[in-house]
Order: C-alpha cells, then structure tokens, then sequence
C-alpha cells in the first residue's frame, strides 16, 4: 500500500489524512509532532527523551514504538531493536538506563513460537544492555488489524551527568562526531524485506550505544549534545540539531564512513546513505578542540564535520570533489517502518 | 473475525496461535503473561505497575496499549481512557502521578481531524488529572496494518506511601472496599460498537481515581492492595487477588452496585457484569475494621466483601437469595477490545 500511495496520491479525498510519510523521520513528520502533537500536549519535543525531577531524582524518560517489517532481519528482530532503541534515546539525554516497560501488540493468528522467539531476544537483549524490563501489557487485535506484533518500549534512566544536553546547546566552533558506519540498519531490512541479496549480506548495526555515550561524558568530554541516527538518517539527525540551535552545520563527505557493500546496495537500489537508518549509531557535537578525542573513545569515530556561523539552521555537505551542497529534510522515509 | 473465532476455534493449523482471548484479561491471558512473557523478562507481575529505585527516588512505572473498537463512545474516547488507564495504574500502586508518555500507532488514511480530537481529548484528560505528557512517538502503517489509531501511555509517579500495596498483602479479616457502581465502561462501548440504543444511554466510567485511591491512604487507611477494574471486571481482579494471597474471598452480590440500565443491557446481551470493564472503578482490600470508613471516603464506596481464611486462592460469590457460587476467570473477554 505504501508504494501505490507514491504513485497515486490524488485518491485521498478532499479530508486531510494520515500518510505514510508522516511517520518516516522527515519533513511532514516534523509538521505533525509541531503542528498536532507538540501544539496540544505540549511535551518537551526537542530531544527524544524528556527530563524529569521525581522525588528528588533527575530521571530521563523516552518511548517508541517499533513496527518494524520484516520482525526479524540479518542483526536482529523487533525484539532486540525494541529495546536498543529506548536504551539509546535514554543515553542521548546523558541518563543511564535503569528499567523498561514493553506494551505488546499482537495480531490474533501470530504464531506462539515467534512471539517467543521475540520477547526471548528482548530479554537477551536487555541482558546485555544491563537494563531490567519491569513492566509490561498484552493486547490482542483481531486478524487484519496489525502485522503480526507491534512493540512500545519506554525507558526511565538516571541522568548521569550535570550539564544539560540540548540540540540547542550546538554552537560555532563545536566538532560532530560520528559513532560509527553508517546505513547498514536500512539497507538489512531492505534486504529482508524485499529478498534481496548483495554480495555479502548487510547486517543491521541495531547495538546499544549507551556505554559508548556516557563513556564520553565520564572521560570528561564537554559534549553539548548526542542524538542517535534512526529514522531519516545522519542528514535528518544533523539538519534538526541545526534547526534547533540556529546554525549552519557542514559535514565533509569523506570523512562519513560507508562500507563499500552498503554504498553498492544504495547506489543499486536508489537510496542516499545520508538517509537511511541506523539503530546504533548516533552524533556528539562537541567542544572545539575535542573532537579528536572524543572519536578516539569511540570504536569507528570519526570526526565528520564542524558547527559554523549562527543564523539560519542548515546542513552543508562538502563533498568529495569538493563541491558543497545544502542537505534538507526529505518529505518522509525513503524506506517506511525501519524501526 | 473474533465473532468467527469464538464459533470456529479449530482450522487454526497445528501450530499455537495466539487469540483474541490472550489479549482478554481472563484465563489465556494469565497463561501468556506467566508462562511467556514473565519466563523470559522476569518482570514484576504481581502488579499493574512495577516499583523501583532511581536515582535515589520511590517510583512506580506501568504501561498499557490501547486498541479500543471504536475510538469513540459514549463517555470517553481512546485518548482519554490512554490518560486515565496509565494514572490508575500508577495510583493502584500508591503513587502519585507524576509524567505520562504516548506513543501512536497510526493507521496510513486516519483522517487528521480525528487524530486532533483524540489528542484535544489526551490533553484534556490529563490536565484535569494534573499530569504531564512529556515525551512521545509516532509511527504509522500501512492501510489495513492497524485500526485507525493505537496509544500507548506509560507513567512514572512517586510511590506517596511507606507500606508496599501488593496482591499478596491481602489476608483473612481484610475488608473488600468496591469505590463505585460496575459495568458501564463495558456496556458503553458495546453499544457504540453495535450501535445499539437502550432506554437511557450508558456513559463509560471512564475516569482518573488517583486522588480517590491516594486519599485512602493520606486519610490512614490501612490499605493492602488496590486493583482497578478493567478487562475481566470485578471478578477477574478479585480473583487474581485471591490467588496472590492465597486466599479465599467472599462477596455479597446484594452488596455490589449495577446501575438498573447497566443490568438491563447486561441481561439482555447476556454478559455478566461481575466481569465486564470498568476504567474508573477500583477495589481497595484494608485492614479489618477499615471498610465502612474507607467506603465513606469514596463516592459511591461499598463494603462488599471480606476475606475468610487462608488455603487455595478463591472467590465466593453469595448471591442475591443467598446462594453461594464459585468465581473463576473466564478463558478471555467477553467483549474484545474495550481499552
């Protein structure tokens, strides 16, 4: 449905509906969590968790839904990327993971066995991320009204550190850190979901990154602000920090690490590596100065860009042949339900 | 298609399927709950919300999905009942609500104008409640992958008591403290869905009970455990509590009050309203000698039961001409998806 929806968007009627690409990380995802979402609730939308003082305590506090399809793809499942997920986004505010809930969606005919195949790489999942699921909710929805199982996890952490980590907080002189390779999440469930093979098969970097996040901040690295490539990409990640601070960002192409079998597999299917998802990479802006070290601390950092001048919020790629272009916030996600 | 399940449980092939009735809050749901999800995440599931430490505060934390058919209905809509099902949640606990989170699942064609009257509605719930909705997500399927819209809320609150409230507290002498009259979430709902009009229409009870629920226990009430009254109803949450405790349980049906229309629209439909929803009825399980005081503290509060003696867990119903029968949870719900 979502590929004749881009080739046949005049049926809708004359109503203002829900799209596809309203859930895909880009423009019209924006417009809604502004327009509708952020207008009425009136949450604290600029990062993906919000903070929070509870008796006495300075707690981080996320959710996401994963609706991922395939549920289970080359690196992982719904399960896993369900809880590395939040524990990222708790680690993006600077907070240590410390319990999650998962609210469970399933659609009636789902088979036991792959349930159990799901919650069992949760609970490894967990496990490894050293975080314990407390709480949960089952709900069972006729056939026809999900696909096969829909997971929410929310997350409580502890924020770990004392300054505020803000999109925001980005300014002139600091240093963009990239964790790691970029576009392998996107491109293995892509490749699960469509059957495709490549040469050698992409797996997803679905991780937790937490331990590598607040690593920095231990060591003492003045970061300003992290957030995790998911949805829409490092380019999505990059350009809505820059919105957010009132600066212009440039990235040098060359130095954004793409393994070549992702970069062959986005060249033959049309994707823009920019762009797709990741599930455990995300970007520190840091202190001038700092960046060497920070990517130093990370395994696969690298430095890939500066803050410049305030002013407009926009995104710059100097690319390999040196030539500069603006980067924008595409409409949605060039492959819906990555995560 | 659960009509159909119900009448034709076998083509289901030979592997284990999971049913509408996982999903019902009775018998398959327990089974789920203990031997799926609690084997392998090992959560606290004695309770609708776990309680932990962080960061040096009490807290409590619950989740649910809400999936109710259809969104709307007399008395409340799905936003409203996503506010207040997480609060309740968190009051049972003994805790104060503190921030709710909300996640959307989104169908692709939902027209926009009723996601903007299901948020107004969130927005409202909980600024009447006195919460916070802090932080969110949207994702949105394909066409015929959700039923227009799912929300799930997860809460944090500050455990507001010294003494733990726990099914498992519950022992011979308590009083059975019921905090209003049953059945009308239920029945509401049903008649939407069906369309069916009754003499007078019934309003969901839809409501926040925390500053009910806490002021038992800021007023001294020796209270053991509380449970609200969702899917399963009344029986099904005195049951799970019996069970818990170890425990058997006597109420007195003349005791428990249906409003005359509810039991009308209960006899004509053939439910039974001991087990149909309620989302603003809770039941609180004090010290011996408490009830009569903690029922004056409610409105519309009932002493209708006690606890006899320890043994197998167990619930007695003595009815209206002085007969007694056994309780015991149904295999699932008798109306799919009413939160």
């Amino acid at each position: 449905m979502s590929d004749f929806a881009l080739f046949c968007p005049a049926p809708l009627g004359e109503r203002e509906r829900v799209l596809m690409a309203h859930g895909g990380g880009g423009r019209l995802m924006r417009e809604l969590i502004e327009g509708l979402f952020a207008a009425r609730l009136k949450p604290q939308h600029e990062t993906d968790a919000a903070t929070l003082a509870a008796g006495g305590a300075r707690l981080a506090f996320t959710t996401d839904s994963f609706v991922v399809r395939p549920i289970f793809f080359p690196g992982g499942d719904i399960g896993s990327l369900a809880v590395h997920g939040t524990v990222n986004d708790l680690a993006m505010a600077g907070a240590e993971p410390v319990a999650l809930s998962a609210a469970f969606i399933l659609e009636e005919g789902l088979e036991m066995e792959t349930l159990r195949r799901v919650v069992d790489s949760m609970a490894q999942a967990a496990q490894r991320a050293g975080v314990r699921i407390v709480t949960g909710d089952t709900k069972v929805v006729e056939r026809g009204h999900a696909d096969q199982i829909y997971i929410t996890t929310t997350g409580i952490g502890v924020l770990a550190h004392d300054g505020e980590l803000a999109p925001g907080r980005a300014a002139p002189g600091d240093e963009v850190v990239l964790s790691g390779d970029i576009g392998r999440h996107g491109m293995a469930v892509m490749s699960a979901r469509e059957g495709l093979t490549f040469e050698s098969e992409i797996v997803s970097d679905s991780a937790p990154v937490h331990r590598e996040a607040l690593g920095l901040l231990e060591n003492g690295v003045r970061v300003h602000c992290m957030r995790d490539l998911t949805r829409g990409g490092l380019a999505s990640a990059v350009i809505e920090i820059a919105r957010a601070a009132g600066v212009r960002v440039e990235l040098d192409e060359a130095r954004i690490p793409v393994r070549e079998d992702v970069r062959a597999a986005c060249e033959l299917l049309g994707f823009d590596p920019l762009y797709v998802a990741n599930e455990g990479r995300f970007v520190a802006f840091v202190a001038a100065g700092e960046g060497e070290r920070a990517a130093a601390l990370l395994p696969g950092g690298a430095v890939i860009g500066k803050v410049l001048e305030t002013g407009a919020g926009a995104v710059t790629l100097r690319s390999l042949i040196g030539a500069a272009r603006v980067l924008d916030l595409l409409s949605g996600e060039q492959l819906p339900r990555i995560c």
